[in-house]
């Protein structure tokens, strides 16, 4: 049996999706910058992808800038606020421990230049308490970027509280919301946010687009310069087939949320269930407070990449954590932000499922799973010390 | 009769392209950053068509960075010179006054933060001598930046000359080459550069998608942050369909770069001859150092955007300049550096040709331009004022 098993990581470009693509390509190959009807015909097929994108997150067509995907939507968002902020001498961030590195690796060279990078922690549950923003800001505080949800552990955090907190502070509010978009009902409005990452890739559109929301009247500068595209803030001819194939996969999406979203939880519950019968595991992140698809677990005496190879070999496709990070010997920050010790985050598994995947698929990595832990631990020296009690159990 | 004359603008996403593209969206939809296989054969694919650019641009794998095009590659390129010099303490940048908007305004960016840009003049031929370069070079500056060609008047810069002479003073060399890669020769060795951006779209392959290449050793700052892809320079989600239908656009573009380079130049040429019997027009740029599809002109007494208009209504797509600046009211800088007075420069035309262009369609060009330029001058009182002797002819 072949199971992909890791929708966090990338999607399959849908059925919807790829027509869209091959179909604005053909039609719509204009540059939507010429004048010539060619190009004015594409001009306004991005003009009604980007209404409907709009009209889907809460928001107004001219507030949806197009980007090459969410890496560039946050690093976009968090230099636009920050430069805007340090104009008017406010160089605090705050952020949390369990961001995308995309926000993370952003601060941390914000950080070189001179900014005051505040990383909330989150406890057990993966999940940052707005109590905690609300007792970091001050008057310095020039942007709060907290994730709508995690990538790796799937925790949703409490960005309209957060949002409601800002907006009354007067400080802008980012959300990387990259994981939740075409997963969980996202409205900018209600989030109360100034900027809004999204990318295509992960709800069954393309990769390589994304885009950006940016609230009317909230600073924005470009990160790539040069022609007048997007309201001249994000240069470069306008991947139009891409955005096209983005906004028919969204709104895809959309209309199949509440059935996907439930389909979802049921095989989500009975992974997480079943997996929880292997002895000495830990379900990683709040159970509730989780994406739909997300399931993450930490088990004890055993390396995570192991487990992927030979997970791999009978065919389930799985992650540790996220893709951006594999092939790095280090643990997960994710991991270690909710309390993870190194050995343990080391033994990490992120399934992450999809609109395609069955009860049978789900039948089959419990099967396989328990199966393959078990190999690994009778293997691991790390197994023997624990069992023989010269090493304590930790889960 | 449909003619599109405006490949300089973006270009119809090709067959072998399109295939290249649905079929890798298909078979290797995975994340080149996962470890399971789904995920390591779509690293094997972007390995592969990353060797495959980089062969025919007489580059290494590894020179070879994947980008969302060429504004980015260009923004990259000159960022992490400037970053990398004034380290150094070399603040120097210089260019030329035809530069891409990408270019020029990351530069004039620059300028803000405490470069010091030059920007060489080109005189009437459109072409930037090698000398003014060497004679501008000193020991601040930090880099040289020269297209290969220019994406308004067509014209080809001596950069080797400029590689060579910038190698001998040790100071770095960006060409911006989004315009000839696919139509001319390009060779990162014999050119002598360190940096060298390009773009799918206009060479048959797709939007949002390009590279950029970096001599070993050259310094790479990465533009957008994040995850550790393209060998941490470039951060997201590499967008494999697209990279996989670039890499066949390029393939079949330089497989028949000869048979086409010869008969656009032909068209070409006939079109040159035929619209230069229009009194008072001049063509813009060298007649022979040029792009084989280019096609520039200046009609005196008219405006460019009312040509296009009517052109347009005649199922002709052609542009006035560069598409990234059409809408805005400014005359284009390149016509202002080849001597082009204000009114002059927006009387103009670009056709840019591409291989589907047919004999039939340049003679129905050679039918339809002569007469809308003269129902124009017909309206136009500068014309008028000019056929009167109240004013000067300038062509």
């Amino acid at each position: 049996m072949f199971v992909y098993a890791d929708h966090a990581a990338t999607t399959k470009l849908s059925a919807a999706a790829m027509k869209a693509y091959a179909e604005t390509a053909a039609k719509y190959y204009g540059n939507p910058s010429s004048l010539h009807s060619v190009g004015q015909e594409a001009q306004e097929m991005l003009t009604a992808c980007r209404e409907e994108i709009a009209g889907i997150l809460g928001a107004e067509a001219r507030e949806i800038y197009f980007t090459s995907g969410g890496s560039e939507a946050d690093n976009q968002a968090i230099r636009s606020a920050a430069y805007a902020g340090a104009r008017k001498g406010k160089k605090k961030i705050i952020s949390t421990a369990i961001e995308h590195h995309a926000v993370l690796h952003t601060l941390k060279r914000l950080e070189r230049e001179g900014y005051e990078i505040v990383l909330l922690p989150v406890g057990e549950s993966g999940v940052v308490e707005a109590k905690a923003v609300e007792e970091a800001l001050d008057e310095n505080t020039a942007l709060v970027t907290v994730m709508l949800a995690n990538n790796e552990i799937g925790t949703i955090q409490p960005v309209a509280e957060i949002g409601a907190i800002c907006k009354k502070q007067g400080v802008l509010f980012h959300t990387d919301a990259v994981q939740a978009v075409g997963h969980i009902p996202v409205n900018v409005k209600k989030i109360g946010c100034d900027y809004l990452a999204l990318s295509a890739h992960k709800f069954g559109g393309p990769k390589g687009v994304g885009a950006l929301y940016v609230r009317r009247g909230a600073p924005i500068f470009p990160l790539i310069e040069g022609g007048a595209q997007e309201r001249g803030k994000r240069a470069g001819t306008e991947d139009l087939p891409a955005v096209a194939a983005m906004t028919a996969a969204l709104k895809a999406s959309v209309a199949d949320m509440d059935a996907t979203s439930a389909a979802l939880q049921g095989l989500q519950h009975k992974l997480i269930d079943g997996l929880s019968k292997i002895p000495h595991c830990a379900l990683n992140g709040d159970r509730e407070m989780r994406l739909p698809g997300n399931v993450s677990f930490c088990f004890e005496g055993i390396e995570g990449e192991s487990l992927l190879l030979l997970l791999d070999e009978k065919g389930i496709c799985a992650s540790s954590g996220s893709a951006c990070t594999s092939g790095s010997l280090d643990p997960s920050h994710v991991l270690l932000a909710i309390g993870r010790v190194h050995d343990v985050a080391h033994g990490s598994l992120r399934l992450s499922l999809g609109a395609e995947n069955t009860v049978a698929e789900v039948d089959y990595m419990l099967e396989a799973i328990p199966e393959v832990v078990n190999y690994l631990r009778n293997m691991s020296p790390v197994w023997r010390d624990l069992m023989a009690g010269k090493r304590q159990f930790i889960l």
